[in-house]
């Protein structure tokens, strides 16, 4: 298979299994730079993760202009996707979603940070950005290049940031990193709601943080991307990940 | 299909899709407009709605009159619709549930307020009705158009309301609006709960609450929709949404 | 169908439920008072309620006795059930159950009242059975007729109890009004304590709990029943209820 | 069939019980001492547990040590194993998981006791180990002798034990026991976390605790394990158990 074709597999497995999760449900989104041109990037036509299928698949330049729509309606929050991929050349895999467990913290300004190993893949820090900021009373849909950018920069050289009133944003330098952090930003979510409701928490520190980023390979990715593809009813495809 | 017979294939979807996403148990109901007459409105016999089937759904007058019933049992808090009908002439959907979330903000009079971007559909702001303030001790079931009357108002111009001890009403210009409105009230609820256990709430403002309102559209809905229908073992149909 | 084969499906039913909708994980049980001797119940061999068939139901005297055990291992804390059966000549149905929602009320001693209408059956008061106050350092087990007694008695003329540190039981008189009181049970109880972490709650008043109380009929109960019943991959019998 | 086969297909069985009991996701192992000689021990390759099959059963010396690896990558985190058969000659099985409930505890320090008498089986007492102490800023890995030994010390001569921003570890004499307290370990986390939040909590007594632990025995642990199968797919075994 062409590495297009397999970046468009993986792409469908990977919003199948964000839906199967529980990390989107009819909305969100999950994108992959372009394998031969990084000006560009794929993501699916407005549709629900659960149901996409390789024909939804799109290409667009990072401004959010569709190559070859045919017809196909792209996601009006494209943009979050372009302005990452624009702002942060390593970064080949974008996730915005909507998962319950990011919300509360988005609206309160608690700061979410790892307490779970596994989790330390979120980053040190998981900033908020509110769009009231900047540009008042929106619908607060990131709808174009400059709200995208915002949103960029807030993120910075991190791995995830939560949006006011609205979901979270991942990146990663695989679809599969991407997809991991994205469920265990969740995950950390709901624990630390839970923990700081008893009391202090005993976060991971920072050196913590370093070492476990440090290890996480393709191999502990590949684990649990094993074990999700079959629960979501997909193949799991073998990557060339020299 | 005529116009009757697609209302009728979108209540029976309408009921499977609210019982599978948790929305109804073996009670609650969802009614739509009779399409030709606007004094009439379309409702399920007393049945749980993940059992509905065509047949099941019987026409009411606004006060509640069945107008064939055939020997089917109607539900004894159909007045809940007839009720919204009569005050709401551009209104044609009514969703009556007892959603877990609700229920805590219905008991302990805490507002439930929008806080998600896709939850701005439930309205500025969300009455509690409580039937022991006119109708004293009863068994809290809207079983007169009296106090299905006295609901309505309470509602008001309003998308949704709460009643004490007992579960919310929700109304829309579409049975995939009402539907999409009462799955919404339920995860902002859940959410809610979470965030006020952890501090001081930012809500969305009213400027992006119109905003998100201005712009929710059938394409909104029919996006969920699809995915909610094939979740619940349904086929979605075409509308004539002109 | 005799009526006693018919008690006899409705258990194995009624148990299938439970397991089906949280209610009894392995253990946990469910009786029948049989219908042809009033001094006997009927109740399955010690198998996990998701598990039992028709050859696993025994029958028993009040004080525990098998009538005809053909090597089938009864559940030690049969007692409960004809403790209850002794007390109470009018219940014809027992369940006993480790409900998750349950437990933090026996452990905490808060008071579970009804809050919501279909709950207004868990009766006006949930009194908390601690087995140390009688019976000191026990493995908690209702393990005689000493015990099972003064279960019994704690009981009362209510509907429900709960035991520090084990379960709860319920009485109906029926297997589908006892069922429907041990799910509502458990619905009450999440709900009371998410309503609890917000505020004062107001619970449903004497007068309405009277009220619903008087209403419920079987046609509420069959009307879920038949609900459970598919969800638990069992038929739903028509049921002499003259 | 051998007991060495016999142990394989239990440990098959065990790690699809715990995925599908939500006491692991795709990370988190069991292992059983071997059957024949005491200085060996089997554990799968590193693999997601709900994917586990006979072939992926590897055989290691105490060290962790591969006796016949055939390409089979271990588990990183095999030392917890070893280390605690070294330290308790009468254990024969060992689960390491990160179940949700039981990580706020191990974060915020609040310890968790027995509070529901199915869980008197974690014992005691749940101390939590933090590798923080002795090893300072690690990945949180026991990926070393030296800190599974660290940990064997910790647990002592208990049952189970907390590790702090990673999961819990338990002990048992029989697989099937090993997991009983696993899975009853996370169901008393979650509901103690509830039952704090409520008010004080009123816990099993220690002659509570000793009387039930002293009352388990294989039939209960077998009463559940049947169930478990099923629900797993899997079929569960009659094991010479004298």
């Amino acid at each position: 298979m062409s590495k297009h074709n397999a970046i468009i597999e993986e792409l469908v497995t990977a919003n199948r299994i964000l839906a199967h999760e529980g990390i989107v449900d009819s909305f969100g989104h999950v994108s992959a730079r372009h394998p031969n041109r990084k000006d560009r990037y794929l993501l699916s036509r407005a549709r629900a993760p659960e149901r996409i299928e390789a024909d939804d698949i799109m290409e667009f330049t990072l401004e959010g202009e569709p190559v070859d729509a045919r017809g196909r309606k792209p996601y009006l929050e494209r943009f979050i996707h372009g302005a990452l991929y624009e702002a942060r050349p390593e970064i080949t895999s974008v996730v915005h979603n909507h998962s319950p467990g990011t919300i509360p913290f988005g609206v309160t300004g608690k700061r979410l940070k790892p307490l779970l190993h596994m989790c330390a893949s979120i980053g040190h820090d998981v900033p908020v950005w509110d769009s009231q900021k900047k540009f008042r009373d929106t619908d607060l849909l990131v709808s174009s290049m400059a709200m995208g950018r915002d949103l960029a920069k807030l993120v910075g050289k991190g791995r995830s940031a939560l949006m006011r009133g609205h979901g979270a944003v991942v990146v990663g330098t695989s679809v599969r990193q991407a997809v991991w952090i994205a469920i265990y930003l969740e995950l950390n979510a709901k624990l630390q709601m839970q923990a700081m409701a008893m009391g202090a928490v005993k976060f991971l520190t920072k050196g913590e943080i370093d070492a476990i980023i440090g290890r996480q390979k393709s191999f502990s990715y590949n684990r649990a991307w094993e074990n999700w593809c079959i629960r979501a009813g997909r193949k799991m495809q073998e990557l060339d990940e020299g």
